[in-house]
């Protein structure tokens, strides 16, 4: 496995492979892997010839209240969990290459970013979008594969992708959960024993939805009710938004839709999690 | 000479060009093509293997009181244009396709896109930005060619490309003048003989501050001046802006530079004229 901090060395490695014919997936991180970015590697190695994960905790798409500064980085063990999953090549750029002084280009969109994350963190999408694209002109990607748990995330990538015209192909993957629900997320180690117990709620009240959905009694309005009401009942969990929305706009849904996406956002102590399911209606 | 309207149709052309080791040239372009544009498609023609002309007229640049919809459109004397310039393909997308009505995302620039040009006409580089890079995508250039005469449209998109990590080379080609001096431009047509007449002050301005730049007596806010009130001088020209300034930059000059450029904008009757004029400072 190799691995590689200069984005003109990745690129020369990788156009040497398209060249030859192979498929390049690549899998965008910030590292802090766990087993969720395992599972996008996985399906990377399964279904291209040459994989690249590209690590880097993006400032960019950091409020200035955020995390940013003890955003967890475990480098070492992260090269290791690449390695096992069968990545050929890591991207490791350093932040004064990826942001120089002088910078001044932005990617954004002016429609999907403005709802539920990109609403209580402004500039958040901006941060993303503009740092896939810098990572998609490195790593030349015939697929890229990102995680559903950051559901919004991967839809706004999407549309960047339609948008702009590049010629690789989106892959969501899903969620990968604890034995007892909770997203596999790198913030959970934040979370404190009692947190973490706290924090179960995201999944019981997607869980519920879900149930409420199948009975096909219940409008997407009143289900997100419940949500709230079962989310607002536990102590030291604060919802940010709780919705069930269009899969693809993330409109709020007025009637039953076969389209549905239900999407929480929540503090539980100092940190924010995110989690979602997709409502099959009946 | 080939023709293609589809994006998918000129990538995986390019594609299979680009894997042959051959290098891809690409003048973007609005059509209208004069001379000023064979220049470009010639210089792509001597250091390219295969020469890509584009011509979109971007409804995304212009603003909503300017020309888009009286700007000229000449396809078929342009494409004889490109077959007699030896251009390999040209690109000739439609609207509807490159801005769908759900697209939303936007490549912009937070600094030199504020000044001059895009002071006057806010939005006009967002749509520069965004539909370039759309267009690189598709065409995949080594080597993408642009005129001096839009001196910060060059500046703009040098600066986007680094940004933003594309793998290709910005050739700034230079400015080609009719006999009198008036730089080429599709937008020349639009003048009346007495405004064609008028307009050549803008060539005459430039001159004079290079002359003036060669005394090295003379500060650039004083050449500056001086440009303004030639213009001034002359009925039915309307100065925008005159400025000499950090050919980098854009920020005026205080001191005379190494690095300096005179640029003007007036407008002529109803057409606005922009030309500029690399300094050479004693």
């Amino acid at each position: 496995m190799q691995v590689e901090a200069l984005p003109s060395a990745v690129r020369s490695v990788v156009q040497s492979h398209r060249c030859g014919g192979r498929r390049v997936g690549v899998v965008p991180t910030m590292g802090a892997l766990h087993v969720g970015h395992v599972s996008l590697m996985e399906a990377a190695r399964r279904e291209c010839d040459f994989v690249v994960t590209t690590i880097f905790v993006n400032p960019m798409q950091f409020g200035p209240n955020e995390d940013f500064e003890c955003y967890p980085r475990t480098l070492e063990q992260d090269l290791q969990r690449c390695e096992a999953a069968g990545v050929d090549l890591v991207f490791t750029p350093d932040a004064a290459q990826m942001f120089p002084p002088d910078a001044e280009s932005i990617v954004s969109l002016t429609g999907l970013t403005r709802k539920l994350e990109g609403r209580d963190r402004p500039g958040h999408f901006d941060g993303v979008t503009t740092v896939v694209a810098k990572l998609f002109n490195i790593t030349l990607p015939h697929r890229a594969y990102f995680g559903q748990k950051d559901y919004q995330q991967q839809l706004v990538i999407r549309r960047m992708v339609s948008d702009l015209n590049w010629a690789l192909e989106i892959v969501t993957c899903p969620i990968v959960r604890e034995d007892d629900g909770l997203a596999m997320s790198s913030r959970n180690r934040y979370l404190s024993p009692a947190d973490r117990e706290r924090s179960l709620v995201l999944f019981r009240a997607l869980s519920m939805a879900q149930q409420l959905a199948e009975t096909g009694s219940e409008s997407p309005d009143s289900i997100s009710r419940q949500m709230q009401q079962l989310i607002g009942g536990v102590n030291g969990v604060d919802l940010v938004y709780s919705v069930v929305a269009d899969c693809d706009t993330l409109e709020p849904l007025v009637e039953t839709s076969e389209r549905a996406v239900a999407l929480i956002a929540a503090r539980v102590g100092k940190t924010r999690l995110i989690d979602n399911q997709i409502l099959r209606f009946r």
